[in-house]
């Protein structure tokens, strides 16, 4: 009698189908009339059900991992659509990592069949030997012969050709796994995220929210976000359920090639991290060209901070909202959005570009904490800094057969590893990372603001600032720079110094710079501090 | 490790309390400076925790019901959340019920505990003797000595002085229940609905969806539809998850104290049955007033269809957008809600006054279906009539301890006892309850559709159509018919038939009309067809 309903990314497609078959899914596909694929949701859907007939027919069952190795497209939607409607988990792999993690999360998430675009065959040829679990490479294209030497592979047109529009999904129940993806740890192996059907259908009810994304009928989103980072941001089932029209970046996006998508596609909504986004506008910039982006109502910025002159460059030059969000593939990934409350809209307009660079509120439907270092809660004051702490329908509670879980979620709580200052309003600023803050005598001191700080020097270039032990204080920070070309010389550790003295209260500032030729870099771009903090485990200031 | 975060109600208030601790609830209050009572979310939370605390006090266990009797205040808004962020069942009695449908409620409910407003204590007065559960009557005042006769009375302010503003929630399943609910059955006892933590808090994620009512922290809500209503139409849940500013019109609200809320606190969505909004025209015309409705985004009317004409009047004389939405006490309720789909914009204006005055698509998260009489699934062409049946996360399962549950619940599927065409673009048109269709030869007749052209004669005052039986066609309809004053002996049979002849299809036509002095009503007011079916049960035309 109390029957259950369960909440199904199979509904999402339903959802789609019924109320709005005639909307459209638009891919960026060169030499395509229009330089467009287009097709609606009743098209899409019956796709969907020949592809589920199809993994049945290659063997997938009921909780099998299929993964993708894809850019965005109508095909890679139909993965991410078919796998978690016949009951296998849609395991969107990361086609960037170093060819190591790639053989690793293969075979960790043991995949059964893999979707491959064809650019990207060769990647994967170079690993399929050691790629133990796959039985299958689809190749998504209509060559019915594609040329790959992947072994057992069918081509993906081909395979659906020949399968049923006729499908029903088995029984499942809101807690079986529906999606996964792995997160780049900056120290060992990636970590696997399991999303469950009921995480996925909230976080897309979540962000169809009108505080939230609020993506809704009316809109035509488009995820610059690769469709393999932390679930899309959600844009695939979001879009769904609401029968919003997804435009498909398609191939290598360029900025010429998103600000063509946007003008000639009436896109609303739009995301991806913020390189993306200062590439529009360096793009524009240099090109002189001229788009259309007043059908734009936010432009959604997240992966990492985006500066506030961008945020500005934005509405100033552009008209257009650049909205900062935050979130981690163990949350599905959205934590917060940035809103502006209603009684701070009259700020003077400095205060909201600061505000609209911070990351924003916690999203209805989420828990969040500040936590100094012995899990104490800390204030929401503005000005204490502690670890934030996360629960929810769609944060998740493991990592997947990982060891690593018992350092990340503890009783019932996601530890994000992110240190920020909440404010009253309950606005979250991040600073550091927690492995990257410096820790002295028992108070933090940022790594990121005293580098921000440091970078503004006109002859630096780049600068990380790391711990280095010290007998008292236990660390004290390290300031690492690297000059301009043509100031290698004349940079001297006193001019360093003399320019943030006055920024940082005494014991904040680095007990010693030292000038090096660049900064190591991790396989995403970002600062590899660890290999910082091993080269300078022994420094000795003044040695 | 894969431990469940479940959907709860303290989870709402918890959101209200942590992010937006100074919105506002303003309570039309006589005699108060400004006419109205105003506290913050911050407030209501810690006047929650002391009613957590008082219930407890009164013996209140988990899975106890906890009525309450009373007009749309602050003290109801405290009560809707600390029964069940205590564990108790928040259990809302229609103070209209005749007195031994409220007898058999409370009773059949089990209620421990009933809040009950001054001014309505001696409706329960006269029938406390035959109420036998209840332990307490907890009187809305801050009267330390409520003049009432009801036993074991108690004072609310005094109850909640005397206890503490710390409390943390029992542990409870997402499905244990939250609300209860009864809805007045045309025939038999009212039949109870129960609304478990999940189903409300998905309804209220729902209900602030971007194509929902897109309940957002921008809002100031005012729902008009009394909270003993199919779940206040979700306002109290929902504006509290995304901080929205609530007013609650208190006492008796008469049109003129409608208009001046709206007016004078910025109400941006309100809601109420169609007889609310017609009488607030109506006050707007005779008083010659006017009021600054510029706040005003929607005016939401559910509960029974609204004239096309009085959707028309609210745009065309006052700016507003009057919107139907559709729904059930055993729905939460809502299932539909109107909006126009980006392609219907550029309708004629007469055909979008007609879509307004559709019930809407039915809202995201829910299916429905189209079925004819014996189950199977009709086409959504805007013609085929049939019964709608809805299932979903905040669709009942069954009715509370009833066995009418059978009749109404199959297979999962709620049957709404609503008949309705739906357009290919999944608007649904309702035109009669299933009993007061006319089966004639295995054809359905509408008998609402009759009596609306019956009734556009100038000479006719009301007129209901029912279902006489037939030898040959099963059933027939038959024209019951009061002419207005004046026309009592001139208007004829004929000029009835002859007004609606060139209107339908031959043997939709009744095969005869009976003058008669009133159309029998329920307690609510509807027409009641049971009493005219009994009466004429072996009526012979022309006999």
């Amino acid at each position: 009698m109390t029957m259950h309903y369960p909440l199904l990314v199979p509904s999402i497609l339903n959802r789609a189908r019924t109320a709005f078959p005639s909307k459209e899914i638009i891919t960026r596909l060169e030499g395509a009339e229009g330089g467009v694929h287009r097709y609606t949701y009743r098209e899409m859907a019956a796709r969907v059900n020949r592809l589920c007939n199809a993994l049945n027919f290659l063997g997938v069952k009921q909780g099998d991992r299929v993964g993708t190795f894809a850019w965005n497209t109508y095909r890679h939607l139909e993965a991410y659509f078919a796998s978690p409607v016949m009951g296998a988990v849609n395991h969107t792999i990361n086609i960037r990592l170093f060819p190591d993690d790639l053989v690793y999360i293969v075979n960790h998430a043991q995949d059964k069949v893999i979707f491959v675009d064809p650019d990207l065959c060769p990647i994967l040829e170079a690993l399929a030997p050691r790629l133990e679990s796959v039985e299958h490479y689809v190749i998504l294209t209509d060559d019915p012969e594609p040329a790959t030497t992947l072994p057992n592979a069918v081509s993906y047109e081909s395979l659906l050709a020949q399968a049923s529009d006729q499908f029903t999904p088995p029984e499942m129940d809101e807690w079986d796994p529906a999606g996964l993806c792995y997160t780049s740890a900056t120290t060992g192996r990636p970590k696997g995220v399991t999303y469950s059907h009921r995480a996925l259908y909230l976080h897309s009810m979540a962000e169809c929210m009108a505080d939230t994304a609020a993506f809704s009928e009316r809109d035509t989103t488009m995820a610059v976000v690769p469709m393999f980072h932390a679930n899309c941001w959600g844009f695939p089932y979001s879009s769904a359920l609401v029968g919003a029209s997804q435009v498909m970046p398609g191939v290598r996006p360029d900025p010429q090639a998103i600000c063509e998508l946007i003008d000639r596609h009436r896109v609303t909504v739009t995301a991806g991290v913020p390189t993306i986004w200062v590439g529009v506008l360096d793009y524009l910039e240099r090109s002189g060209q001229s788009y259309d982006f007043s059908s734009l109502r936010a432009v959604i910025s997240g992966g990492s901070a985006v500066p506030v002159s961008v945020i500005r460059a934005y509405k100033e030059r552009l008209g257009v909202d650049l909205v900062h969000a935050y979130g981690m593939t163990e949350a599905t990934p959205i934590v917060t959005y940035n809103r502006v409350k209603t009684h701070l809209e009259d700020l003077p307009e400095d205060e909201k570009y600061e505000l609209a660079g911070s990351q924003g509120m916690v999203v209805a439907g989420l828990e969040m904490r500040l936590v100094d270092d012995e899990g104490n809660d800390l204030p929401w004051d503005g000005e204490q800094r502690g670890e934030l702490l996360f629960r929810g329908p769609w944060i998740s509670r493991e990592y997947y057969n990982d060891e690593r879980t018992a350092e990340t979620y503890i009783d019932g709580w996601y530890h994000s590893g992110d240190i920020a200052s909440v404010d009253p309003d309950g606005y979250v600023q991040i600073g550091d990372r927690v492995k990257d803050m410096v820790k002295s005598g028992g108070e933090w001191i940022s790594s990121v603001d005293l580098e921000t700080a440091i970078i503004a020097h006109p002859d630096v270039l780049e600068a990380a600032v790391i711990a280095i032990p010290h007998p008292t204080w236990v660390e004290r920070p390290l300031a690492c720079v690297v000059p301009r070309e043509g100031a290698r010389e004349s940079l001297d550790k006193a001019q360093v110094m003399d320019f943030i003295r006055d920024r940082f209260a005494r014991w904040w500032l680095p007990d010693d710079v030292v000038f090096i030729e660049e900064i190591p870099k991790t396989s995403v771009g970002k600062f590899d501090k660890k290999v910082l903090r091993e080269r300078y485990q022994d420094y000795v200031v003044g040695g």
